[in-house]
């Protein structure tokens, strides 16, 4: 019984999904999943890579939260459209929320949008939501044990934020076996080491983007 | 449809968390439930804590993951009991889950059981396994919106451990702020400020714990 009504529920995320992928394909902005535990920097993340890609790209954010405002406060100090997707405590975003988000942003007007997933490593692997890509974010003070302790998301993702770096020095985290673990899981997804805090390697993560958003809009103009 | 499903299972686990209580009430043994974000440091507090408890009481742990035992295999070195609880995908350990665990300890000689539930501080803030407390943990490097973003689990908490205190030099922390929202969920539960990296403050931990078994021994005395 359980069984079955999940797979109903995932069934119809699945659907709702598919439309906002070709919704998005349509218009030619690329959506992005960010999915991390809490507090291992998604906003901040955010707020270091939006300005750098503010330059070239429209971005908007749509921002995934239990409870409160806080985070899209931080990001429309960015002077970027943002809406805020309140789940009343359910614990990871689902598709047909983010159609109804898309619905009020002009995507003509937009090359890519950031989807902040709520602060959570093992629902929000599960549900699809019509991105692009996922994008993990891993702090380093979490510890390196994560990947093989949540394998579907690190199974999942298109890239992975190694966050926190500044704080290597003061936590037990032990690059080799993580980077065992991580790429015995997945290795295809690149790795940006980075501290939101300094700025230190947020570059070299917008460089993928910008290449991603390259690669979809030359996908675009070819299909068109 | 999805709601009236998702109440059956609440149901459900509160009749088995029920049940569960009467048993470790009836044999004097005090369950603690721990909940964290991934990487905030449960198995670490468990290191720290079980070699002091371990001089007066008789301690076990069930140990909730998604994947691996490695978690296990740490608290095993530590020489008590322990039970893996794999939940094979699932976001938070479930009251029948523990049920069965406990069938399988020798629970007259015990006096407490940690569970250390699944890293996520979403979904098992909604699951009583029928412990006598919920204990949290937040570490500094997650960052003090964590209450006001999370809300259910700070209010349920009868105690939070506030680890990875040596952290707060290197890390944006700000501790009236976290204090504030965390008093305003939640009036009644004691906050220890902890490293479980260094030791430091994990004695008064441990001083909250044995007060409570004395307190719940004590009521069982009296009961019987």
């Amino acid at each position: 019984m359980e069984i079955k009504v999940l797979r109903q529920i995932l069934e119809a995320n699945n659907e709702a999904a598919a439309q906002n992928r070709a919704l998005l394909a349509g218009t030619g902005v690329t959506a992005l999943n960010l999915i991390s535990a809490p507090g291992a920097g998604k906003t901040s993340l955010l707020e270091k890579a939006i300005p750098l890609l503010k330059e070239r790209y429209r971005v908007a954010v749509l921002e995934g939260d239990i409870a409160t405002t806080r985070d899209s406060e931080r990001i429309a100090a960015l002077e970027v459209p943002v809406i805020q997707l309140l789940t009343n405590g359910s614990c990871h975003l689902e598709a047909t929320l983010v159609s109804r988000a898309l619905a009020e942003l002009a995507l003509q007007d937009l090359d890519i949008i950031f989807i902040e997933n709520v602060g959570n490593i093992v629902c929000p692997a599960e549900f699809d939501l019509g991105e692009a890509a996922k994008v993990g974010i891993l702090s380093v003070a979490e510890g390196h044990d994560k990947p093989a302790k949540y394998p579907l998301l690190f199974h999942e993702l298109s890239a992975l934020v190694l966050n926190k770096i500044d704080l290597l020095d003061y936590v037990n985290f032990d690059m080799e076996a993580f980077l065992t673990d991580f790429k015995g899981l997945n290795d295809r997804a690149p790795l940006f080491e980075v501290s939101c805090r300094t700025g230190q390697g947020v570059d070299r993560f917008v460089g993928w983007v910008a290449n991603l958003l390259e690669g979809n809009s030359q996908t675009f103009h070819n299909m068109s």
